[in-house]
């Protein structure tokens, strides 16, 4: 193969992982926006990293109440995430309206959660870096509950017609839904 | 659908980014190892972040370094990916020769990429964020170059074969390969 340099734009070789809804509120207020670079960081008890805009809307109920819901969509919500990746609560829009989702009560924290999603996990704030424009949040996961058709033994299963989605960027996504077994050579 | 709580093991459902392959080296030892958690940071200058365990055997390398390639795999290096990540370096093995690895030189970094990557990134250390049996890597991008077939304009593309690797647990991997394109309503 060529490779060619990349001079600029080299995150987007490492940008699709699975896009995710997070959402925030404080009881009073509330915002849904989606966020590309999110992963876990620990295993047990279960920590996530997540990579957000510091001017954002909804930025604002997380430093509040130290709170967020991370709810992953499917492929079928991919309009749902471009809106919310799109649209910023600034403008006054009410996106659960806007893009018909609904407001699923959490067990743990005061965000909403979203009910589309076929998983949501329950996260607090437990440190911040800063990084100027946007902030990296380490979060522990205090409850978490996933589609039972498509979490089997502890395990993403893609039988029942899970489709993940990964962001490239803009309105482009891709889509993973097959599973390929690695061999020990 | 019916959701059901996940008392452990949550972190398995934000997993499958891209997996990637981290290579190391001081000029004398190197190493290379499997991390499915990584993510970008930066848009501008690049920066990743990368978790990893501090007992790994290419740590070492890293922390005397500060530098690491990432080098993002396809589909292709399936088998190579599972070895890399079940294989410890402490067991003395070269990982390049016994998974059939080509060394490539990089530009600005000690390490030793990977020349069957699609995609190499050279790394400098940042930050280091203490997680206690892992570490949190913050890492600006020195350097990234990409196989000119699968990055057209900014953007991966698949017309080319490409499909990109993510990881699920153990030896399942998940794979996408497809472009669905979103619509604002």
């Amino acid at each position: 193969m060529s490779k060619i340099k990349i001079e600029s734009g080299a995150y987007s070789l490492l940008n699709p992982g699975c896009v995710v809804l997070i959402s925030a509120g404080d009881g009073g207020g509330e915002g849904v926006f989606a966020v590309t670079w999110n992963m876990p960081i620990r295993k047990d008890p279960a920590m996530v990293a997540i990579e957000c805009g510091q001017n954002h809307y909804t930025y604002q109920f997380i430093r509040k109440t130290g709170e967020f819901g991370v709810n992953i969509p499917d492929a079928k919500m991919v309009n749902q995430v471009l809106g919310c990746g799109t649209v910023s609560g600034k403008t006054g829009v009410d996106k659960f309206e806007r893009f018909g989702l609904t407001r699923q009560t959490a067990e743990k924290i005061k965000a909403p959660l979203l009910a589309q999603a076929f998983a949501n996990l329950e996260c607090r704030v437990t440190q911040v870096v800063d990084m100027g424009a946007s902030a990296l949040l380490l979060a522990q996961v205090v409850s978490a509950q996933v589609d039972d058709r498509h979490f089997v033994d502890g395990q993403l299963v893609f039988d029942n017609g899970l489709q993940l989605l990964h962001h490239l960027g803009g309105r482009r996504f891709c889509v993973s839904d097959r599973v390929l077994m690695g061999e020990m050579g």
